[in-house]
């Protein structure tokens, strides 16, 4: 029995990374933030709403939250799991205590 | 003595908005999220580690949030404040409540 949907070798300089399918889902879901973005800035433009704008930034904020809960999942399930496996666990908590301390300081 | 900084009438249905200066200020802080998202998305396609996205993002999400305080403070500054002098200041207050609630349950 094969397992084809692990985890891929990439520029990483963990020993693993995230599966193709949520690659692709983390870059639709940044595309559509992109989007978001562009429209609220056409939204100011237009000189819509203050309320609707920070409504809309709230969105994207949320959005952004999501991305990066989704990255933090995958990432733990793929590259730090192998790295525990494989006798690199301490390298890969040390990477993501630097990500984490910064991204919950910004709460 | 004029004061040509004060607020502009626009499409929003306040009865003032915030500042030229500032929309500006606005817009040039959107675009610059919307390349850093650009560059996120490329940083994931060459494999990027999950500890620099995760930290990319994070950045993001706190520019996203500098946005929205520096829009809050210029609504409260030009069309909350405008709205009370005129005595619409009711309506400020529903319109900053939805906003704020969305906003603040997304902490």
């Amino acid at each position: 029995m094969t397992n084809k949907t692990a985890t891929k070798q990439l520029k990483s300089t963990s020993s693993a990374y995230v599966a193709k399918d949520l690659r692709t889902d983390l870059d639709h879901r940044l595309a559509r933030i992109e989007g978001h973005l562009r429209a609220v800035r056409q939204m100011l433009s237009e000189g819509e709403s203050c309320d609707d704008l920070m409504t809309q930034l709230a969105a994207v904020r949320a959005a952004t939250t999501q991305t990066i809960v989704k990255l933090f999942e995958g990432h733990m399930e793929s590259c730090v799991k192998t790295c525990v496996q494989t006798g690199k666990g301490q390298d890969a908590l040390v990477g993501l205590k630097g990500a984490l301390s910064t991204l919950l300081r910004q709460v």
